[in-house]
């Protein structure tokens, strides 16, 4: 940890407790007031299968197929701040992610509109409400409670980690392993990523808040859309792109080998519009180990810390926050609906605040 | 028609005037100033799998599998009403159906939080968000479009009936098509009541709206849970359930044969504890016809007339509404989001206010 790293991390410990008071003595209590709220589809295409229509006796001819759309709900709070948030999944998951935590308290869907923010959740193309996928898939009940629980840095299953963020009560698990919902077509961060762009059209300009596997088509959402006006990046856990010829080495892991990807320079330089702010939680290991559930989250902190040099070696404006660099400890993969999840919305409304965003 | 139908038909008239005037001088107009929401998993099983599991090495073994819940959220306004209004969505569909209309205005979903009910909105087991099934299923980017526009009677493609509720602006048909998301699992009328029930002993007493295929779980949620209060089921399609040895003759269509189901005389006897209303739409066919998508509803019509009269001949209190009957001209299948939807709600209020539900 160089000198840098070290002051930038006073200066966040700071701002957390600055932003801590403020928001105890101000968060508003009671009842939200919204001015309107809603859902629509958005982006997609339209398959057309030959042949001609028989109303009466119809079969796939002459007949068409939405799909690969993205579905979205908002809220708009009763005088809302000028940019919405848009609230992006991970993989297993659908915009449930960011709505009441496992333990039943207020997500940061709800926390960020009592902050004043428009905030959109979305289900991905082929996830959730989203599931018309043009392109045909399977579903499986595939057994991965155990994994998740390891992956997913709950602890080391079937123990809790000592300090883990996370309730204990069997209640919350049960919640938590229900809040997977499986793909309904092969993953496409294309796909994802040309509907996202298509929902900033629409919204207009906002802030693009991704978790885990949502960080790849961030960033390409951030390069097609100047409608993003921040990315605000929880574990973002694979997609890390590099200009051509700048990669860095694989990274292999207990978990797998983690691979940078190549864009074109110029699509790469798109990424310095914006600032960016990326944040990961508790519970990694400093050195490789065989312990399978960690090690996956070694090597993407050190693809992502990569990430941002290249970023920022371009003149771009992105930051890593290791929460536990900054005294935040016990953080799982889930940062936003952890016990300390209002602290984390707290660190989240500082960085918006310094950014003029919020 | 007898001289009951007609006498009951300017009743249901009166009321709807009524209940417009009521309302169009009330409804409250402005912000939504909400209490609470969120959202939770609830029913389901839990699948193990055999053998130990190895964190660092993880197959299947020893894993396990939460499947078969369902997702809901919720929103409770300011100063609610008693009783809340779940909502469950029909086939292809999630709880998307009951949120914005496909034109852009408010759903029954909001309408009726505007009104002063708790609603829950539920995506059920295998379907949207609740995508985890126990029963493996393939997803295949079936072309429907245009028997769905036939079948849920917006007109005979490519025409729109002339009396059609359902704007015709093609963005409003590219957002109903886009609502359309598939099974992920087998269709299971028994694992969505399960499901559906054991939401009711978590909520309590509550007034259940079905739409379509939903029709046939809600019946049998009804005789599960004592909690279930009335069923307003808009046009349900299937699962018509009557007392062993009091099964009507199966009905052919040019879209199928509707055949009813058995249940044992007791279980039939739990439906005749709770007020019920089903509404039917317009462009019904009175003879049968080859025109596909209106004969199908022909006979769920008529089946739905023998269902009620057998429920009330066992002492319920079931009526069924053929909206063109009471003077309400060209609802589609969705008449929850058709353009008279507010008059639909109106016909809801007037029926909850008599029950004493509201």
């Amino acid at each position: 940890m160089n000198i840098t790293r070290i002051l930038y991390g006073v200066g966040v410990a700071m701002a957390t407790l600055l932003a801590g008071c403020a928001t105890q003595a101000t968060r508003p209590l009671g009842p939200l007031v919204i001015e309107s709220q809603g859902s629509f589809a958005v982006g997609g295409v339209v398959k057309h299968t030959p042949g001609t229509y028989d109303n009466n006796k119809p079969t796939s001819a002459g007949q068409s197929f939405h799909g690969d759309h993205l579905y979205a709900s908002y809220q708009v709070p009763q005088h809302a701040k000028a940019l919405p948030i848009v609230m992006l999944h991970g993989a297993f998951q659908s915009a449930r992610s960011w709505e009441t935590t496992s333990d039943g308290r207020e997500g940061f869907q709800t926390l960020f509109l009592r902050r004043g923010f428009p905030v959109y959740l979305v289900d991905q193309p082929r996830r959730g409400r989203a599931g018309n996928s043009t392109v045909a898939a399977s579903t499986e009940p595939a057994p991965n409670d155990q994994l998740f629980f390891d992956q997913f840095r709950i602890g080391k299953w079937p123990n809790y980690f000592d300090n883990v963020q996370f309730d204990r009560r069997p209640e919350t698990l049960n919640q938590f392993l229900r809040s997977v919902t499986p793909n309904t077509g092969p993953y496409d961060a294309g796909v994802i990523a040309d509907a996202i762009s298509a929902l900033f059209d629409k919204v207009g300009p906002a802030i693009l808040f991704t978790h885990s596997q949502a960080g790849g088509p961030g960033w390409l959402t951030a390069m097609k859309s100047p409608n993003v006006k921040a990315i605000v990046a929880f574990e973002p856990g694979s997609g890390f792109i590099f200009p051509q010829g700048e990669l860095p080495a694989v990274m292999p892991s207990a978990a797998g080998t983690l691979a940078p990807e190549a864009v074109s320079l110029a699509d790469f330089l798109k990424l310095t519009r914006v600032p960016i702010v990326i944040y990961y939680g508790d519970n990694f290991p400093v050195e490789p180990t065989s312990e399978r559930g960690q090690d996956n989250w070694r090597v993407r902190l050190a693809m992502a810390r990569r990430w941002v040099a290249a970023v920022n070696r371009h003149g771009g404006d992105a930051r890593l926050v290791h929460l536990p660099e900054v005294g935040v400890r016990g953080n799982t993969h889930f940062l936003m609906s952890d016990l300390n999840n209002v602290q984390i919305a707290d660190l989240v409304s500082a960085f918006l605040i310094e950014k003029k965003l919020d």
